[in-house]
């Protein structure tokens, strides 16, 4: 058993670290090793896993250690994730790969190539411009051959997850209006703000209430727009009084030439064989509660082949696909093992 | 007190129903004076309102009586709301007009005026046709003047409601590029889809979950496209898990002149003095909470100038503005009384 | 309509005193004419009501002010609401009542007479004993008389109001084993928690979960002690994923020769005439739903009279009959009007 | 791997069937071999449980087929899960048996050893007052022995298990007050009631509320009693708004030499070594989020010694340790496989 690579998280009381540790513990080929956090008013204590997250009581008794890179080295961690906020994390991927650490990464810092949006959609300046070319963006079906030899992995956005899995084939395929406008309209769990207590998350506001933020400005956007290459693209998040999930509902023009057959060979032809991509056929459409609490993106769709207006939906568990789940599927790629260990 | 006009509802323990009555109670003007059901089963009980619905106990003691329309005559009755089926409505409405009775149907039967869309979208033969003439669409700010004349009044339905007068004085005013498609993404609480317990309303499957149903096929398609003189306009409806409230968020595009202050002029010029449609200004955008349990239509919105793409953002509550709300709105209009009264 | 008595408001920006608002700006003899804050951070702005809470949209233009007591002299203020956190109204209490002004107090820091009980069950010692024995606790139903002359009316809590409204009747007229405990089973809407983040109150931790909380701590115990002149009682609270209402599960031992018709007489004795006590009869139950947005309190019961056991369930808005709504009753009262005037 | 046990499932689309087959697609020692229905409507169609379910999509293909006792005996099933309605098992039981078939009912219909309470609480007359005696109460951690060699194995009802496993080793450690009645107020989650719709478990009339239902009367009540050998016990059941949990308050009475320490002390002796029963020691307590889609029974407690107060505190998944976990569980026993396999 001491052969099994070795795994350290750095943030493991939020949403999604909480979740790559209740994944990992149940992985059969690596050993969940490390917890660190990078906050420095929890650095005097070190509390068990289970007393800061009670549903791992009995289940672990790992404890969360102030974060130190040389004893990351030490213990031989062969990755570490890194489920901290975007300037966390900016300011520990450079350290971590100096240490000669293989980093999965699951805030947005290291996900734009352009240095400039940051400054615009994040609202920091970006020091380590090198560091953005050399990160492998983590969509693993699109990207997995890059993915297996990075060491600096960017995994994506929830949203960006949800809207690029069942765009990206059919725009590759040609089967799309390039000319025309893409709309999303997306909406996701409360889980996906995070766990720190806001007015946007208290619970009365949210309950039995629905709202869009950040319209026209969603950092998502960019991210969205560099993977498809076009900024012709809308995007509106919203929020739902649900924990945990996203659905978005994309509209598109197709060519006129594009017909339903055409659209499900598309799919199929490229997640037939993908364990975590499922397509819905016959005109069932994907739901939440179909997807929550797994690895899967579901796809669905609805064409008017006479105006060539073509509806996509799509629903992902926004900590799990959308995080923690496409995160360790990454490992399992850059570990050379069975990809879907784990998360099945 | 016996000056004031009698009303009777047939299909008060629906969820728009009740609520008709709620607001009634309230309503310093009128005397809610009559109950009925045209469920057959029914017929035999005459059970009090608070026998059915625990939230009138001690408030009414009105029952719930066979629908007779000689009884209705007979009581002088000003004005009959239908809160029933639609094809309890079809049926009902030619034979309350006989009887010279107003009729404020909530149904959806008497909205249509081309006969041949029933079969398509409503599943039935239209056996009225010159009805459909003769009803008056009550979307109050828009065709108040007509209102006030009506002796059928069709109510219009809840999606249509926060889709249209988003829209209506936009497209009028020239401000929209009329070539372009118009994309509503609507997103609605489970009461819309009435009381009967179905699979779809299942507690357990709603909670925690969210999915379009309907796409590119649920009957508010037409009616909006209807008021709207086109059909360039693709609606999908969602399913939130919540009660009450609908959200829409619809994509336009603008003509290339529009600017952001053409927009707040327009809206504010058709919705100023509009006691019900809240013109959310400065960037702020309406939220389900802010609506619920109101008559409150709110409209926000986001222009992106340089590529003339406005995001509308309406919200209601599906059975105050969307159905009970406005069909008291179109009462108060009918009767030639103040037009909040029971309503603020 | 100047005649009308000048009411003020110091909190509204929380959720009871925004539903005082909400209710006063319904009513038909008051002028609600005064909101101010306490909050020494925000008293820099003057924000409209409807810049805090966009629900009051075209419906207020109030602004709130800081907090001003010469102000509230000058401006002839027949009754100050205070909806302020428990060391506030503490503080602000005396300062009031030395401007001659009348108040009625939300929070618990004048409910209980015995001053030491604060250090212990409030964390802070009370400075103003005198006021204690000054105070009225404000259970309308039980107190109206000395309501009538209060000038400093302690609110009474959300969970004892729904506690002690079913047991008074049943205690005073002799139907319960006096020697036997009280198990007080409460379970509590969110809002109960207030308006500011916490992790106790963010959406994730809540939803699709329940819990007790404060067990055998809460400081709703002592004031239900007291009013009940024992402490053979166990109160357990529980956080209910739901915004607004409280349900009371209540178990008592009766005595021996008490029976299910006994029973009946003695709560319609106590509350037939009662306007916001309803008695459920022929085993039907109190539920949330029955009384949410309401002043309401609901009561039913089930009787084993072999073993004399009872369990009585009562149901109230923690919001409503539990804060504001009895706020406003005891206003009502405290000026000689209409109770009911603006809760129906 | 043809070795594997077989394992059936009829009744595979509910709540706890569907469970089940989630569990067992991912146990590394059975093989899920059959599903089948004993619904005489869907007999024609063989759905894929996809078609059903559709989360099972791409994770299992296997039919549904109608019920067929041989074909079971052909197919060497060595475990038959009835997830079926009470009435339902009642029947098929006995020919199971006969086909010399084990079975695990997770119905209610072998819980009780006397005939005579399915009259009056199940509101059928049993048949087989022999197979009353012949079954085994699965209550995995009290049975253990007897579970081992059962061939008809009567899952425990959700709510026993979550008051039995609390109050068994306090009982019969004799730390308990064995005059004084006990209170049980339990809570749960709506998927309790099955997936058939119902106004009950209509979506608009649970979400935002609560309410006690059956008291005095839940069919739980005396299996409850059976179990503890005691009717002092009030049992009273409500129903929260969520999909999955069940959280019980339990009042009991102490002796008045029954200190903390003791309580640990005897709750530890009795779960330290169990995989599935967690005691919250230090005063924390159970909540339903930190056991929802485990297997585990979480407990917690607060004493007042003082007064003898004991408020125990149990937390399970009514889904997973209240039936398809335990279920899985006590297949596990019966198998002599290791007892966590699949639940872990």
């Amino acid at each position: 058993m001491s052969r099994r690579p070795k795994i350290a998280i750095v943030g493991a009381s939020g949403y999604s670290g909480a979740e790559i540790v209740a994944i990992l513990l149940r992985h059969p080929l690596v050993e969940l090793n490390t917890l660190m956090t990078a906050n420095q008013e929890r650095q005097g204590a070190r509390p068990q896993i289970s007393d800061v997250l009670p549903q791992f009581l009995e289940v672990s008794d790992l404890e969360i250690e102030p974060l130190d890179f040389d004893e990351l080295r030490k213990r031989d961690i062969a990755i570490v994730f890194l489920a901290t906020p975007n300037e966390t994390s900016h300011e520990l991927v450079p350290q971590l790969l100096e240490h000669k650490l293989k980093v999965i990464d699951l805030s947005g810092s290291y996900r734009l190539r352009e240095k400039g949006l940051y400054s615009r959609w994040y609202g920091f300046e970006h020091h380590f411009p090198a560091l953005l070319d050399f990160a492998v963006y983590g969509l693993t079906e699109v990207n997995r051959q890059q993915i297996r030899a990075a060491e600096l992995l960017a995994n994506p956005g929830c949203y960006p997850t949800s809207i690029l899995l069942p765009l990206i084939p059919l725009q590759r395929g040609g089967l799309l209006n390039s000319d025309a406008d893409i709309i999303c309209d997306s909406k996701s769990g409360v889980s996906g703000a995070g766990k720190s207590p806001s007015p946007n998350t208290h619970f009365s506001e949210v309950t039995e209430s629905f709202k869009a933020y950040n319209v026209m400005r969603h950092r998502h956007t960019p991210e969205i727009w560099q993977e498809l290459e076009t900024a012709n693209l809308i995007f509106t998040p919203h929020l739902l009084p649900i924990n945990r999930g996203i659905l978005s509902t994309i509209y598109v023009k197709t060519r006129k030439t594009t017909t339903d057959s055409m659209i499900t060979d598309c799919l199929l032809q490229a997640y037939n064989r993908e364990p975590f991509v499922r397509i819905h056929r016959n005109g069932t459409l994907p739901e939440i509660k179909f997807v929550a609490h797994t690895n899967f993106c579901d796809i669905g769709w609805k064409l008017d082949a006479d105006r060539s207006n073509l509806v996509l939906i799509s629903a992902i568990d926004n900590i799990g696909k959308g995080a923690a789940g496409q995160a360790v599927q990454n490992m399992n790629v850059m570990l050379g093992i069975e990809e879907t260990l784990g998360l099945l």
